[in-house]
């Protein structure tokens, strides 16, 4: 690494010069007349791989946008990194709320700005750098890498599940790397190690045979969309506990040293509720809200509809109500397993009076790299020096359905080294990412690799 | 009523010929087209009015379509009948469900079909003959009578409201006839002599500012479709009462009479669950079916809606979720005050993790006409005549809000009634009346008239 620091540090300005020029191509995957430049990007991200010292680069044809891959594998005995990234972007309409032209990249501040700088353009480029300066110093790598670019993650990378089930041994690897995510926040270096799955329901309550007239019938039948609520409310106790039984059984309790660590994270209940505009916090009892929302399984209406919905008044008694009802999962809840408890027990808790219906729409598993597993130990590590300061534990609540298809699929966990912002836009005008992270992910993402064989041993080591 | 009842035998043919005129124009209301129909109807019905005795016939240009008024006024001391009935007709559609053609009358077995046939043409023509017998045999009426005969009932008397204001004068009575309902069942003559009122509300409840990410937000902040559940769960108790504080303050209780004469309708709990496709009925522990619908006021959800309702999975969690709620009201609740206790009490309820708005969409007050009443009585004593059986009492648990606007603005009590059957298809293809109702109705609409006068005794007269 004394060689490689001082080359990432002479070639800053070069690297914002070849960064920009990724960025100025409007790789938007989801509109029609950006195929040319998708496939302009899928070249220069190919092109980029030659130079930094990639080898066996291809583009690879999927039914949409194609893939880019490119391998160094000349480390024999020590582990394999499957690093995966996107080039397509999310289109940039409203323009005219953008301060700077979205494929014009600009520096404002300590920022740089435009479409694709954090998610993901910018976040792959790092790695390249990362690689580059490796190669260039060293003359190799410390681990070997795959590094498979999609094209199509902002339209649901809807060819990669077929892709990777066809290329397993192409991808064969010992841990997969993601950066496509954020810090914590700004100056607080983190790793997340862990998201949430997802059970998602759709229920169908049914009332009367047709649509009543609210006055003649009303009184004499259970009317659905009461019994609707009625059976929403009793998801639910007093405490914020989801009542679905033997919903928490599987549950994998949190650590104390998980607790410890989130605690050290910089949260304010107060700031929180402020900010999305509530005057109280709700949920589970006996845990905080980043535990509840990172590492508790919760149970959510994503909507409910039934009856008259427009403006006005019609009196009807409706013979259907409808909900959909998610529940976010945590290991080691299954998502078969707990849409199997979701059903048994809404069914059970129907009155007879109604009928209901349950489905399930979609589900996911939650993912977990262990804090104590070598690919995270070695993120923590190379984030404390790339940012010179130790950083904090962090999950998440949401899904990365690709997460889940790697470890489905391939059978690996995945490291996710985000370098990001919370407030880093995104999806939105002004996506910019923060010089700083920039700079700081390039040495972390080198010193990842360059840490991550002394972490790798024994029953680790690749296959 | 010796000359009267054999000259309504006596005519029967030239009656129903008569009738298929009226029926075979097609005044419907709401179709622009047929304008030239409304007026061509219009004029039919003043010109019957003349034909059967009535004075100052005239057709009365409203904001839309005319009304027409005639009356007989030459029986001092004797109280004054204002009729009111509806010239206007339903559309048709679908055509191909008519098995002979809406507007040319088909009598098939025991029933006269057409569109009008019972709502509300058949039984307004029911009057005229009934009127007219009298007048070609005694040369008088044993009432004086006010006769208005509207076009625009199938459209929501939009301009009735304005009319009965302007015109107090000119309408002036004692009481109020409506023909425009239907007898509980085939062979069950029975008077109608209340119905309920409504307060029909709408809640919005305010979780977070703006939609999130169920995932990354799921279990922080009180969801505000279950927030909503919890809430509507909560308006009725275990044993289906309403839980709004005071909702049952003003209930007037039904009379033991009331109880006993609802027992003796023909009504099976099992056959009307059957009918309706449930499995078991629900409502007011304590109460019969018929009570709860008919006597007793009742919470109901006419609609809900919140958070994602379309087709397969969208994980948000929705800043706003709501609901249209309505309260069927009996005597002597008025909607305003249910609607200020619901107000209240909803408000109260609302968690601190939500924000709630209440508003008032619609309100409409319960009518009674006492069984006691003068007019009630000799309803009952006219159909007992005109049909040869004891008619029973019933209440309706809808709103008719021409009634309550008569109450509110001549301060006239309604008597309803209804010639027509549960199945007789008022707003289908195939509508149709009964014959022997038909024929029956103007026994009875005689025998009305007639017995008027001995039931209204000193403080009933006419002002």
């Amino acid at each position: 690494m004394e060689k490689v620091l001082p080359y990432i540090e002479a070639n800053k300005e070069r690297y914002l010069k070849e960064l920009k020029e990724f960025l100025a191509i409007p790789s938007i995957s989801s509109q029609k007349d950006h195929d040319g430049d998708m496939m302009k990007c899928a070249q220069w991200a190919a092109d980029q791989m030659r130079t930094i010292g990639m080898e066996s680069v291809q583009i690879l044809p999927t039914g949409g946008h194609p893939l880019v891959y490119g391998n160094w594998l000349h480390s024999p005995g020590d582990p394999t990194v499957l690093f995966y990234g996107h080039y397509d972007v999310q289109p940039v309409d409203p323009l005219n709320l953008w301060t700077s032209p979205p494929f014009e990249a600009t520096i404002r501040g300590e920022n740089l700005y435009a479409r694709g700088s954090a998610d993901d353009k910018g976040q792959v480029f790092i790695h390249f750098k990362a690689i580059e300066a490796y190669m260039k110093q060293v003359g190799s790598l410390p681990v070997n890498i795959k590094l498979l670019i999609e094209g199509e993650e902002e339209v649901g990378s809807v060819n990669l599940d077929r892709f990777v089930k066809e290329h397993k041994e192409m991808l064969k690897a010992d841990l997969v790397v993601i950066s496509d995510s954020g810090m914590y926040a700004k100056g607080v270096p983190s790793i997340c190690y862990s998201l949430r799955g997802l059970s998602y329901m759709e229920v169908e309550v049914t009332g009367p045979n047709r649509d009543l007239h609210s006055g003649s019938f009303g009184g004499s039948v259970h009317n659905p969309v009461q019994a609707l609520c009625e059976l929403i409310a009793s998801l639910h106790d007093k405490n914020g506990k989801v009542t679905v039984n033997g919903f928490y059984d599987a549950v994998r309790p949190l650590t104390k040293a998980e607790r410890v660590s989130f605690k050290k994270l910089p949260f304010s209940d107060k700031k929180y509720a402020k900010e999305l505009g509530v005057k109280q916090l709700y949920g589970e009892k006996g845990f905080t809200t980043l535990e509840r929302v990172w590492a508790r399984p919760t149970l959510e209406c994503n909507g409910i509809w039934g009856g008259y919905t427009g403006e006005g008044a019609k009196t009807v008694l409706p013979a259907k109500a409808f909900a959909k009802i998610s529940m976010r999962l945590v290991p080691d809840q299954t998502s078969a397993e707990v849409a199997k408890l979701f059903e048994k027990h809404f069914r059970k808790i129907a009155p007879k009076t109604v009928d209901v219906k349950v489905r399930m729409l979609h589900g996911g598993e939650a993912a977990i790299t262990p804090i104590d597993s070598p690919g995270v130990k070695a993120a923590v590590a190379a984030l404390e020096k790339g940012f010179g300061k130790k950083p904090l534990y962090q999950r998440e609540g949401g899904s990365i359905p690709i997460v889940v298809q790697f470890k489905n699929i391939l059978g690996l966990d995945t490291v996710l080294l985000g370098f990001g912002l919370p407030d880093e836009n995104a999806h939105s005008p002004d996506e910019f990412i923060n010089l700083d992270n920039f700079f700081g992910g390039i040495r972390t993402s080198a010193y990842f690799y360059n840490e991550l064989p002394s972490f790798w041993k024994g029953g680790h080591k690749r296959k």
